[in-house]
């Protein structure tokens, strides 16, 4: 990414070394550490901070205002990503900064930017059915997004486990893990139970009646009686991934 | 149906007694125990650990995902059972498998596979109201594909109780009940309380205001002070008349 | 009471006749329209405009507040009403006000005052449980100071409903009906299913689990199909007496 | 009304004393005590029992139900009442039974069976705000319907109480009064503390974020530390205006 | 027990075939339907229509009234059972009742009239931890004195699912399994996934912080995308054991 | 304004000094303390009493009903606010009252009346993001009818919390501070932890999952452990205007 | 203050001018911007950014623990402040720190520092009821301590609204008024919509069963249809009397 | 530790070279996978499978519960770890196993086994305020047991940010970060925003009022704006240390 520590760092010391002009480095830099919209201040010092820029939620914003930061953010060099997004909102964006692309099944609109260095371990992401998907997809867009591969074993839900002892080999040797499960989410302490390596829990919001939106799958998996779970909000597949990017070595 | 512990236990005979070849009992199990299709799991197995193949809950899932899943549950001789579906899903799934069945008033698209055995005794279905109809109806058309008579007794809530005492007889004789009801919930405590059989209580979201989306009357099942009621999800009238077919001797 | 409407009639006709000094009809009328003490005002002037003087709700309040408020309302004749009472504030109590008495059951501790003409009907008070019995004298203590003679039906829960039909005459005959019940509070919509008279429910505290501290209960009879039930706060007893007393003619 | 207790001593009577056949009285009482309609059960004893038929809860029945159920209520004389109902309904009913009437603010579809007798006093019916209206005229035809007078009082809430005590004399004649409120839902309260008439709280679901569908006014009613207030469902006009015609007398 | 439909026929044909007098008939019968103590109505009718006496529900009873009920249920041969039970009261009822006996991790009191006849198939009760057996306890009590017998499988929740693996033998025998689990409750969905018998799941109270007092194990349980999952009240473990006996034939 | 305690001072003071007949003065007065429209109750009494008239609320309310306020309302020379108004909503009233103004982002209709003198300090509007901007547009637009300057300081969440850093001599220097944000609203903590002056936190229902519509922010801002923080309903972004207003000196 | 803006100019304008050594500035100044003891940083600089330091919150803290921070505190000229504390509590502080007085209606421990200038207007506090009165001293005690006049109005909630009007012109009159209230919380909206001045509601947790311990009048204050209210936390009332004298110019 | 991979394997390689007897080697292993003590199965695999035995979580156990599966952890030389202790277990267990330390702050026993290898970076543990400390002492010790270092940064809640700035190198420094807040819980998303390396956010239930045990905290860290937070139940202090020790490599 454009902004990472190292890019601030070549272009002070291109500077430096008089491979650029100072106001072509101020150029690069003005918007250090964040670019004022006035109705919206892009943090592209998140980049340096964090290891990635700031990420749009698209709900309750304008198909302008958010048009506007993401041809900032597309011409500072950084990679676009905007999460619950609509195809009427890719309609329109994709009118204004054309290479944008769109992920239905993730609802999410991206556009890379210089590419992050692949890491070397897969991240697995399971799913209890298959209406939880979208939700998975997001994580595991994220995932790749961010440099990781991302392995997908889809509805392997508790009510048949002999589908998840069949995988069993593979959840064993993952180092990451994302579980994504609605109705009674008990897939999350299950795989908790099996696996040595951190696994990341995001309830969704599939089911009814008393799953009340998704808080009886957010209960379950907070109440986790396997150690080595934690929990994301519920439908947030975005945080599963980024989370578990940054533990992902 | 064809993947019960008699026909698994079939097609291995046949296969010792040389009426099949080994290829062909390899076709006939080699989706055993699940069938992965990637995005979806089909839980064959269940047919003979739990007596019925998956069923599949529409909402979440796309039209071609559930087609997907259908044509192999169909191919397979078994029972195709879908909950919560649209008219628009089963205008979908119509032209893909000629022969589904459409039941609106239960909200479920089916297809029957080999017949079940008929069971001696009735199931009693029990509604408070006009409005609880549709779940009730859910529980009945899966009564009656697990090879169940269900006996329908709508609209008898305790408003009026002597419409319940004029049907005493039919309450008492039943030696199965399942009693749906939304609002205020007290009809299973009732029912509960005439007879010496299991009654399995089913809160609706039936109501408005402080029924909380069927919270009022699944609080009120739980609490009920009378013996012999156990409680199933808001709505969740296939899980009734599921249950209902197991302990229906 | 001393504080109705007729008594301050009389006090104003005392003075104009003559009867009594102007000293004496200031001192009577002093307190009007509410005895400020400080942290407490007492409302005598409800006894004019609600027919009752203030009641004390004892939580929260320390025993030497309590006290300086209940010795105004007995030395102004009027009746004193203390709910939610402890053993150990009546002992408190007693030592300084020698003639309140303490209904244990009811948690009440109270003093008559003048003693208000008898009503003609009975109000009818039942309880679904046995351990709904203290909500239920705290009504019919509350009806008795106000009047009206409460008759009592306790234990006629919706578990063996047979026992509410064997005192179907009494509930029939009923002008007013209190019902007390906690767990799944079923019973005030059978009773307002069987009676054309008011129906007052009040759920109580009495369960657990799922009972949520008496949410079931006041969720079921909101909820209730039958009309003609009105709803009080979960073991609010005192209430229901009241309540019913106004509507009892 | 048709079935009240007296309408069937006359037709008994008359049958007696030879003024109608047996067979016309047979086809008077045939329904006694509820119609059997399969899918509803239309509990004409209740005009014997309560004072009034069943009332239809329009949400959740369809279109073809709901003409049924009216059918037969309209064809017994009695009166029909259908609540939250919507303008569509009223078009497909009015096809079918041309006399029903829609008053929309209300939601209500009805239709006049014989006339109640007018009650003396008329009940008095508050809003806090206009947004309250629909439901205190679910109230106010209710109460019409059922031989009462209502008087309205609308938009009087507790953000300026001038506008109430303005109306004082109004609210201290009044035998019944009805307080329909969203939003805080206070003025039951102030209501309740003003008048020595019982008070029926109705809170509604209107307001926004923490009122939480009602929620917030539904808590204040019942914790109303006024005396002499009872409360209904949310939003259920029609139950308040049934239990203010009870106690109206 | 005493009061089975069996024994009522055996009292009307003694007395018919002159073996007792009308007198002794009399006696063994007055109490029928129920017993009216006043503060309770003992349901001596139950043993005959749902083929167990009145249960005891001790919280919010007076010692003296546990004590009363207690006496009438012993004298007239039914078994004595008491839920929620204290050593406290058990040390003031054996004084009174001296064959009284306390089952403390269970905690009930109780008291064997007739026994009933042992039924063939045990039920097998499974506990996620071992904070939850004193209700699996209360399950496998009531069991055993309805003439089950009761496997006990204690502590081996989903946290590692191979102590549950390790006993899938004991539990695809079982024909009736009840699971008893706090936390996140997920057992109940692990076990309605592996056993073609019916599964009662007990949610307890068992956990803190966002477990909510069993909400959230309540809420995984209900939502159980496994069929053939029923549900009991948080701690219900007398229901679930009652259930389970109706439905172990 | 108008209707300000100077305006009536002063159609006092111009009567008795002949300036207007008293039919002048009366027609000036008539309307005091509030008009009574059947529907709703303008309380232009508030003008004096609250410094503002009433302000409508929307949702719930018919057009028509609007429309009929409305015009009383800009025809008494006050000043016309309405709240979670629609486009709809303008259309038809900008038919009926051709100078109403409409400000799209707060949902808010105005017609300004006499203007308020300007006060000296400006009020600081922040939010936490780019979708809280239609709250926190509300609140600039009432505090700018009110006499208010605001400055608006949006999208400084805490996940950048050096946005907020480089703004910090803007919060230092504000005398009232609003605040705004959805999601976690951890926001108004830490402004209030920076500012000596008051800070009004306004929860929005911005968010999703375990936000359910606003409770999150709200409850985070509740707790807030900085003190001088107080909190408004969530979405209420007139009342904090409102409220900034009346400190604002 | 010790710490205040002016204080910290004094010492350094001291040492420019000689009147003290480095040392003793340094020694003075040491402790800024916080005083780090490992399990607590007290927050001095707080003095100068808020113009208060750190308040304790006891509960949760041991005894050690706060006298620990509380010596600090008094050793800094300081005022020290304690919420919620206990009588044991006091008893041990007041062994340490003799100075230290316990104010048992507010649970408050303090030790007044250098005391702030008198502010001119008073602030009116008001309760709903006498069991409301802890947190209302709370909040006095914070006032008074802030430099500000405590007017107390107590016990004059809407139940009884003639005491309220009673008191009309000290309520009219206040610049800054405080309403404390639990149950049905209405009395925020009653003072609201009679007061020009900004209120500062605080719900209690006074009440039983539907009153979820301070939800009901929490709710209640936050959907205040009167503008001018904002809402502290629960029976805060150190935050109310905080934010009171904030704005109390 | 005893149970790990190594140690298992060093076992069947020592039966191989002859080093061991048959006997010996089968005592060691015989408990493997778990050992069934009825009322508890201890999972000497976890050991393995997740790299630490089972946890004991004390509540709702009895004593010699506890002592019991204690003895068998220690004997097996494993370390032990109880949760949520009382210094009465403490009193009972020491006497017992008399080398079993109570860390009182954190309320855990525990015993030392084999120490497990040390980790190169520490855990930063950060609290909100001092009353979390005894969740993030929980959490801390926890991680020293499983071979990590905790740094503790105490008491730098959001009310005074400029004690976290203080400590920003820290914080910026540290490979994982534990936030340990209650109250609003803000300061997780503030740490979020401030370091590039994952943080597990732990909820308390200390606070007040609206905190609802702990609700407020969990929420808001569940809604963190912040990407790269994920969340534990409320004082899940133990799953943090757990959770961080995975993840710390």
């Amino acid at each position: 990414m454009d902004y990472s520590k190292r890019s601030i760092k070549k272009v002070l010391s291109h500077l430096k070394e008089g491979k650029i002009t100072q106001a072509s480095a101020f150029k690069r830099l003005e918007h250090f550490p964040f670019h004022d919209m006035g109705f919206a201040k892009i943090d592209f010092h998140r980049a340096v901070r964090k290891g990635f820029p700031a990420v749009i939620f698209a709900p309750g914003k304008r198909n302008s205002e958010v048009a506007e930061i993401s041809k900032k953010i597309v011409a500072s060099g950084n990679t676009l990503l905007i999460t619950k997004a609509t195809p009427a909102l890719y309609e329109y964006l994709s009118k204004i900064i054309p290479r944008v692309r769109f992920e239905e099944p993730a609802r999410m609109i991206y556009y890379r930017g210089r590419r992050a260095a692949k890491k070397r371990n897969p991240v697995l992401v399971i799913t209890a059915g298959t209406s939880d998907i979208p939700i998975a997809e997001e994580a595991a867009l994220t995932l790749e997004i961010l440099g990781n591969r991302a392995q997908k074993l889809y509805d392997v839900g508790v009510a048949g486990i002999h589908r998840l002892v069949d995988k069993m080999d593979l959840i064993k040797k993952a180092k990451v893990v994302i579980v994504v499960a609605g109705m009674e989410g008990a897939l999350a302490s299950i795989v908790g139970g099996l696996t040595p390596s951190p696994v990341i829990a995001v309830p969704t919001s599939v089911g009814y009646g008393a799953s009340f939106g998704g808080l009886s799958s957010l209960l379950t998996m907070l109440n986790s009686c396997s150690p080595g779970v934690c929990v994301m909000n519920i439908d947030n597949g975005f945080g599963a991934g980024y989370f578990a990017s940054l533990i992902n070595k």
